[in-house]
């Protein structure tokens, strides 16, 4: 039994930025195998975007794991903000969201989200049902909760208030809304990502003042590098998968992460071991694997995981052909000359045609292109600059004009 | 009536520390002068101290003056935040207030507030009428028109920021709340101390975001210092003056205040013109009029105004009586022996008895004090220390036993 428990705890742990009141999480656990008793895991998504991408799947996927050992998912929309709209009035994407809006949100996210949370195990829950009919004393009372030189501690606020930038007093509301979504909850532990930290310990300190019999432990997720490796991934910056995304484009953008980046992947978001995944990478560093074999890999696994294994392996194929088609080598010879040249002469010259007779015909026959695309005038001259020429599939030259 | 209009202006501005827009103020007095129309003028009170002092009349009497010019003077009492209680959960004096206390609170607050208000151009009103029903959602919309770095701006804020005392978040709302409440009332000046400028600004500034079509005026009262002349005049540094207290108490207490704060009372607190008051400050420079005569007469119609003419008669007398008796002259002779002395020879020594035997008579006839106390004792001996002797009403000596 303890081996179970530990097995799972390391499990629950792998990825983890950082846990608040592991105890805690560890006899939750415990309950769970002893006598079969289930806790309230509750995270909290945007009632305006119910667009999710890859990077929110590492919050969903850890949320099943805990499906298995014993949690019920409480999936907050957090639909009382969304109606009342954006309280700096900067962000004109952020519109009061109807009754209508929210509901119709709630049944995309569904849709996204059952793919990998269980549908048995999970409530869909609003805070409008708590905080919609709050009354504006209960309000206040909440805001005597907490202090002002505290609140500007939270990093964004603080950053924003040192460089003069407004912050509206509202915005200090919205934390201790979110802590007594956590009261009204009663839930046994948050989840969110590593930026969240403020929030989720405000709900920590809320269940505490009011007096609700119990303290939610906290487990912060990392943020997922999007595809430039670099910045969080996130659907503003364009360098994200969102899970709603063809099969070929999925595959794709999986292909296009660099081999670095592959790991940090490999690591949130594959179901494989810890083991398997090291067993592999010793493998492509040995050289026994190729990298792109590897990549190829975690692709299927996303793909398949959101479209199915027909539907990854069609994604493969196409991209697979399509590449192997535009694929200019890596390694294309360079030539260089000192004047504007005819691109007959230019072919003949690189070493890519016999003749520039035979240069003619191949360019008549659309068969030679100029930086991937087809030449269409035989008598073409080319300018000072640089070029790839190709003929047919295979055979590519580099020319500079100087 | 143009003549009338500036006598009006002149009279409402006496004493006034800052006004903010007086041109409406003009424009309203304008309108009361040609077509009779009204005006909503509002002052908010604590609903937790029903005990007005005479630096709360200040403003009360600038209400009154506004009610002859067109003036209906909203008594806003503030129950909301009383019912809430203290945001600081510091002051333990402040404690919820329930409904039935609060309208008890009212009616002495009508008891006090009639004896300078025309109760006709006066509504009562509670802010608990349109806040007590006020949502979460409309109380965050509230919000958003404000930011942090401006409330902080206040200056009890920022002094307390700074020296690092804590300010709770519901503190931030007040200031909002009290602003909200002019949006509700439609007023059209409000007026209130000088401390209170802040928060009489966020009621203009809210009446613009909220569109109600007319922006208040501002005008604030000075603080009218204590006793002590120093301090505000404040119920906790116990330098006041209430208006419902006893006319006596309330005749010496005028009688004790400085020369100097005397005038400062005749400014702030007499119905007599400006002009009247400087010839007879000019009076008592040119030692026509002895100060002290100057005082009783602010002090007698301070306690008119409260008790009426006979009251203030009476307490005069009283208060004359009183002291008249019990005064010791400030050039009394000094005199001085080196060893402890028998009462009777002391009294014959320092010229206020002929014989001994006088003076044992006068002791047993009660005709004898010492330090203001009679003597019962004809045998009593004065060791070491200072004393002040008197026979009679008239005769005074002191006697220092060495």
């Amino acid at each position: 039994m303890e081996m179970k428990i530990q097995n799972a705890l390391n499990e629950i742990k792998r990825g983890i930025s950082e846990i608040i009141d592991e105890e805690r999480i560890v006899t939750l656990i415990k309950k769970y195998f002893e006598k079969g008793e289930t806790f309230l895991v509750k995270a909290g998504f945007d009632p305006t975007a119910p667009d999710l991408h890859l990077g929110h799947t590492v919050l969903l996927q850890k949320m099943a794991l805990l499906q298995k050992y014993g949690a019920i998912v409480q999936f907050l929309i957090g639909d009382f903000t969304g109606m009342i709209g954006d309280p700096t009035g900067k962000n004109e994407t952020r519109k009061k969201l109807t009754r209508e809006v929210v509901l119709a949100n709630a049944e995309t996210y569904k849709e996204q989200v059952f793919k990998i949370l269980d549908p048995a195990k999970t409530v869909v829950m609003f805070n409008s049902e708590w905080l919609g009919s709050m009354s504006a004393s209960s309000l206040i009372e909440l805001t005597t909760t907490f202090n002002v030189a505290r609140m500007l501690e939270r990093e964004d606020f603080e950053k924003r208030y040192k460089s003069q930038m407004p912050i509206s007093i509202s915005e200090f509301l919205y934390p201790l809304l979110q802590g007594y979504d956590s009261v009204a909850m009663k839930c046994d532990i948050e989840m969110g990502g590593t930026d969240q930290k403020f929030n989720l310990l405000m709900g920590r300190h809320l269940q505490r003042v009011y007096g609700i019999g119990k303290e939610q432990a906290v487990m912060m997720m990392p943020l997922l590098e999007g595809l430039d490796g670099v910045n969080k991934m996130s659907k503003s910056l364009g360098n994200y998968i969102g899970v709603t995304e063809a099969p070929a484009d999925m595959f794709g953008k999986m292909l296009s992460i660099s081999d670095v980046l592959m790991w940090r992947y490999y690591e949130l978001l594959s179901s494989k071991s810890l083991e398997e995944i090291a067993r592999l990478k010793h493998d492509v560093e040995e050289g026994e694997i190729h990298p792109k074999h590897a990549k190829e890999m975690i692709a299927m696994e996303i793909v398949t995981r959101y479209h199915g294994a027909d539907e990854a392996l069609k994604a493969q194929e196409t991209f697979n052909r399509v590449h192997a088609q535009n694929e200019i080598p890596h390694d294309i010879e360079l030539f260089t000359c000192k004047e504007p040249i005819w691109i007959a002469k230019a072919l003949v010259d690189c070493g890519l045609e016999e003749s520039t007779s035979q240069a003619r015909r191949d360019i008549k026959q659309g068969g030679v292109k100029l930086n991937q695309i087809k030449v269409e005038d035989e008598q073409l001259q080319l300018e000072c600059g640089e070029y790839v020429l190709q003929v047919g599939k295979r055979k590519f030259a580099k020319l500079k004009v100087q």
